[in-house]
């Protein structure tokens, strides 16, 4: 895999100044537009070259058989995939008699740019055909934030060299050939041709198909609708097939003259509304967006990501790829999260079919902790969902022989598609995770009427499922047995710290909102003695600590495996999990993501700074970071332990994940977890901001405590907390508050109580680290150093990065 | 499922007095006949109706893709499966426009005799076709032992109510079709019709299929030639077509008058010999066989079953019940075993597609401990097929990163086909199972050829793989982590003692034998730091036990995990893992089979007394024997801790596993290791029997600790011993050795040395049983007690069981 460089490092976009063509399915990824309901790769207009087609609909889905050589009880049966719906992208050309396709002819100039400020995605081509007649290509493309149905496009194409007639094709297509095959026939049955016809239509400038999921049932609508701009005599023609509804332009345009087409796509899906109520639906949507108008549309957009941006902005000073980096990320989350409404964030959005389209825990602990401080009102939609998928996690828990609910490992619908429990049903902290999601989200909010609602029965579900699995001991230690935590290198444990630590939390909080809503709480069975089992659960959890070594194990008996032999390790055998077997991985000491290091995040509080600091520094040369999930974990508890040139790198690495395509899978989609984990990079790392309990069991505070690595020169960022902007403007010796409205703020400082209100900034000091012993890395593993020279800082504008 | 009552309890025969329909798979799996190379089903000679019609060779296979929704690195790709191969049981009839179909007109008589002495299956039916005209057939079925490729039928036909024309065909059929689908659709293009012809043909009486496997390249010959005795006026024709070969005869029958077929069928398969050399080598079977004639044939049957018994049987008083099922055990493990000649015995033997025709662990752990004292001329081809497959193992344990050679959980070739890891790959006891074996098999023997050959081979590369799979920590304690047991309903744990026991048995034989025969170690790479490597790890190998307790833990930690609920588990929620997770299962106090109390078998001289009391103890309340191979362990360490009466009740579960259809799975094949189990039940169970190592490291000395249970008057039986018959006659109070031929022989009997020599019986007294507490079992899980009135004993030979 060939990584890609040849984007320009500027503040506010993303810009490729050439086109690869074996670099499509990546930059497909890269260039992807999505408000969380539709999503469109950035497949070239012309639809061919391409990497992999994609246009996805949030939740719209196929089934297949789930295959087992040698089956088991409680093995989910039904698979779910993430199909490539109705392609309503595609602008066809024909210059002369010639197919505007860049592999043949010659492409003289291409340029894409993504504009996180505009939310567009603009692009400019000159070719010249192999006839030798020369045009240039402007589209521009967006995925509407604001009315959620819509996607438009607006394309122009003008003679360079001599006047030619051109022929425009803008299309609906449906079951596009796909590229790749997938190696199981009944995989390829779901996903080749996955959509039954059941209407097209086509007339004046206006298209629609309608078609139906085999298997799953969805009907999916899109229809379109154009605006024709040309010289006398352009002229135009509707068709439609069962799989294809085109409108075809001609016009015969001299040098100067330009044909331009703008076109309003509109999508909608459901397993239960009928054929005709989804083509009214579509047509409507698209009669809005018309109506709105393309200079609408953009402005809408702005004004959202205006909104969006002062919540939401990261400055950093002294590191320009950084700069461009998180700010495409909080883009690309948003795109995820803005408009899901009420469905789940795959784990790439719906930048591609990675991971089958799937859900996991990185949306609750990954995503969402950046949403809730960024975009909140983006979050209780994704909480909901989760809650509206309890009468499924309910029955997967009872037929796992648990009380509670035990969501899923990884679906789309809510059903677990998982089908390798020892990593998938024994991931049981999904639960945890969610549970912690609901009481941040709660806590920084103050969103009370969800956690009356959904809020409280998410908990109370969850907690019934840590009692249930776990057990209490002749010495009344509470554990939970054979489950499996964040690092997949392990798996089936007894007391895994992260599970334990998490699980304690969640019987807590269930406890404590329980009390706090004692007549929802009734209704839902809960009494004082089941609150009383969960806290005394919660007081005896076990917390394995190798007293020898001096630090806390993975899990029990994790220290006293055999290390893993790095050194006999090639570069060529990362990810270890493709050159090892499990069996090996599980028994010994190597970590493949941040576990026990982040239960030192997300439970910081149950940690002195002693002991994160001799854990991180046992736990780091063990860990590989064979998953996008854990650099940015890294950063931020290296920049807790002191160690910020450390965390500096991890920040970069999480920060490039995408952009450079570190993990190489960038083609299937962007890793969105690893994108709001620059954000918490520099929020929570150099920021150090935390939201953690008060210590004697009182309300939580927001708490920060700022540290810059010797290259920055600056850090600014916003937050959301309890609908109010709070701005933090950190300098290498001072950091400064500044409330942007609303009632004064409690805050601590590196510990310190203090109180910030509106229009009153509040400076402080930061206390220099004491230098200490930099941790090591396995062997070769070590991130990229940042702290070095020929990286470009914020001058560097012009050039690549 | 329907179980079965309706064998008569006869000492040496299993006679079946009436036909059921519902119950043919079972009864085609009880009548089969095998010689270990060939295996006929006891399908009905006509062919139909039937529960799954089944002839193989052993080791003829098909490949078929092994699916993963998630696969990992090392799962094996390729599955294996037996195939039914041609059929060549067939003899088809007509009776006048009636073709003889026991579903149509009226079966006045059916009797189906399996003689255990002859090693014939006897057929008598009297039908009354739709028309009313009454027939009856003879039939005589044998696979034999002394002509490896061959079988035969003895078939008559006679009508009863008048003159009758008839019809037979006696064929070769190849791809039968099979009433099974297997649900996946690539397993099913393996299994139905597997083999593509390439030869037919028919001339005089003879017939001949050539086919070949598709995948696998297997080439299978069938031949055949007959016999015809008829009234004047009997007249025949043979023709073929690619996929059946026939011999029609048809003749006029007066009552009284009968026609008389005997058919010689000779099989071969090669993946290597041409198709003529095939051809060739089948139609010399064939005349061979036919120049032996049938009669030849039962003479040379009943000599090798003669031979067989003489060293072999068991003779149990009291329980006429148990003298049947010991001799139907001794049979077929005989039939699975008896020619195989360097290939897999096949956990269902060539009785049924069970297990898709896979050879485990149970060969060398129960089939051959019954093998090497009965027919331990069967042992040395089944190690040496092990060793053949040495290459596949080095190969596999190269792959999972491991020295030396990890042989397969579940193979046909040798390669691994187990497509769950955490119960497969993990289970590297196989490899300490045929160490043990190994040595068994050498010190029972004195095969030293073996030892210097093969043996040493087997013994390092499994020594070598121990080494290197375990590790020592800092307190120089040898651990071996992740790896799983015997009992399937743990997994994956940190120091399974039977795991860790074994291999540090296998571990010290390696060395031993290593030392003794240094020229050929040399051969091997084998030096003396290898050596003291190996005793090292042997020596401060970790044994995992409970001092609060007071027992062994079956793995680190097994004590302390959350007992199982056995109150709030039904009968009909077992076996436990078609109704639970496993997850829930593997962290959990719940034994599926014989773990840790196999160790105290297979590794007595490891425990004290005591310490097998109280393991057995704390352990049988645990096990839920959902597994075949669990009775007859249990049986034997009941025996040893003094509990006879639940001894007793084990060994009779053990012993009508098959014939009462316990696991209601025999339709698809017996279980051969729990029928060895019958014997090791009796022999090492009342018998005492033990070849334990020299407490001072001396030569094994063979030791027996006979004890009767009060329903029993009387145990005999006879051991091979180093080429001699040792037989010994076993009553409430004394029990007698007497030596058959050959040199005197030192033995213990109750821990006491003695001496038998040839011709001079020796009488020993037999302490008596202390009184002590039995053991529970869980709920509703104890074996049935045997030790009531109602069951047929000596006496009741002519009611049914």
């Amino acid at each position: 895999m060939i990584t890609h460089s040849s984007y320009v490092v500027e503040p506010w976009c993303l810009r490729e100044t050439e086109l690869g063509l074996d670099l499509l399915s990546q930059s497909e990824s890269v260039f992807a537009l999505s408000n969380g309901h539709i999503g469109w790769r950035g497949n070239l207009d012309e639809g061919e070259p391409n990497g992999l087609p994609g246009a996805y609909l949030n939740g719209v889905h196929e089934l297949h058989p789930l295959p087992y050589a040698e089956a088991g009880y409680g093995y989910p049966e039904s698979g779910q995939t993430l199909i490539n719906i109705t392609d309503g992208k595609i602008i066809r050309l024909l210059v002369d008699d010639h197919p505007y396709d860049l592999r043949y002819g010659e492409l003289t100039a291409h340029e894409r740019v993504l504009d996180f400020r505009t939310g567009v995605l603009r692009r400019t081509a000159e070719w010249t055909s192999p006839a030798g007649l020369a045009v240039r290509i402007t589209s521009e493309r967006l995925v509407s934030f604001t009315q959620r149905a819509i996607a438009a496009i607006a394309y122009e194409v003008e003679p360079l060299s001599g006047g030619a007639t051109v022929a425009v094709q803008s299309e609906l297509v449906a079951n596009e050939q796909m590229p790749h095959d997938t190696g199981d026939p009944r995989v390829a049955a779901a996903v080749d041709c996955p959509l039954l016809p059941e209407e097209d239509f086509a007339r004046d400038t206006r298209l629609r198909l309608v078609h139906c999921t085999r298997q799953s049932g969805q009907r999916v609508g899109a229809a379109a609708d154009h605006l024709v701009e040309g010289p006398e005599g352009t002229t135009w023609s509707a068709e439609s097939e069962p799989d294809v509804s085109r409108l075809t332009i001609t016009s015969t345009l001299r040098p100067g003259r330009k044909l331009r087409l703008v076109k309003f796509v509109g999508y909608g899906w459901s397993a239960e509304r009928s054929m005709s109520a989804l083509r009214d639906q579509v047509e409507g949507a698209v009669a809005a967006a018309r109506s709105t108008g393309w200079d609408g549309l953009l402005a809408e957009q702005r004004e959202f990501l205006d909104t969006f941006w002062d919540g939401a902005d990261v400055e950093v000073e002294g590191d320009a790829q950084i700069q461009q980096a998180v700010r495409f990320s909080l883009f690309h989350v948003l795109q995820a999260a803005a408009r899901g409404e009420e469905r789940a964030i795959p784990a790439k959005g719906l930048t591609g079919t990675g991971y089958d389209g799937h859900s996991f825990w990185d949306v609750e602990s990954y995503v969402l902790p950046m949403l809730t401080f960024t975009a909140p009102q983006s979050v209780g939609p994704v909480l909901r969902w989760r809650h509206a998928t309890l009468p499924a996690a309910r029955d997967r828990a009872h037929q796992l022989g648990l009380a509670g609910a035990a969501f899923p490992w990884r679906t789309i619908t809510g059903a677990e598609c998982s089908a390798y429990w020892p990593a998938g049903t024994a991931a049981f902290h999904v639960n945890a995770d969610l549970a912690h999601a609901v009481v941040r989200y709660v806590t920084a909010t103050g969103d009370e009427t969800f956690e009356r609602g959904p809020g409280l029965e998410l908990l109370v579900h969850t907690a019934r499922l840590w009692r249930s699995l776990g057990h209490h001991d002749a010495e009344g230690v509470f554990h939970i047995d054979g489950v499996t935590g964040p690092d997949e290198y392990s798996a089936i444990a007894r007391d895994n710290l992260y599970t334990n630590l998490m699980a304690r939390r969640n019987l807590v909080a269930a406890a404590e909102v329980a009390t706090r809503h004692a007549d929802r709480a009734e209704e839902l069975g809960v009494d004082d003695e089941e609150t009383a089992a969960w806290r005394d659960a919660a007081a005896r959890m076990a917390v394995p600590y190798n007293e020898a070594l001096g630090v806390h194990e993975q899990s029990a008996g994790f220290t006293h495996f055999q290390h893993w032999d790095f050194e006999a390790t090639s570069p060529e055998q990362y990810p270890l999990l493709l050159h090892f077997p499990y069996f090996d991985l599980y028994r010994k000491q190597v970590v493949k993501q941040a576990d026990l290091v982040l239960a030192m995040l997300t439970c910081g509080d149950m940690f002195t700074a002693e002991e994160k600091a001799r854990n991180f520094a046992y736990y780091e040369p063990l860990t590989v970071r064979d998953s996008s999930l854990s650099a940015c974990v890294q950063a931020i508890m290296a920049a807790e332990t002191g160690h910020l040139r450390l965390a500096y790198a991890y920040l970069g690495e999480a920060a490039l994940m995408d952009l450079e395509n570190l993990e190489h899978n960038t083609r299937d989609g962007l890793h969105i977890a690893s994108l709001a984990g620059t954000w918490m990079a520099l929020v929570l790392g150099l920021g150090g901001m935390r939201q953690h309990a008060g210590a004697d069991g009182g309300p939580a505070r927001l708490g920060f405590a700022p540290r810059l690595p010797e290259r920055l020169s600056g850090l600014k960022f916003t937050v959301m907390v309890r609908g109010r902007r709070l701005r933090v403007d950190i300098r290498a010796s001072a950091a400064c508050y500044t409330l942007a409205e609303g009632d004064p703020m409690q805050l601590l400082h590196h510990g310190e109580p203090f109180t910030v209100a509106a229009g009153e900034p509040v400076h402080l000091p930061i206390p220099p680290v004491p230098a200490q012993p930099e941790p090591q890395q396995p062997k070769g593993r070590d991130p990229a150093d940042r702290a070095v020279a020929g990286l470009p800082d914020a001058g560097d504008g012009a050039g690549p990065g």
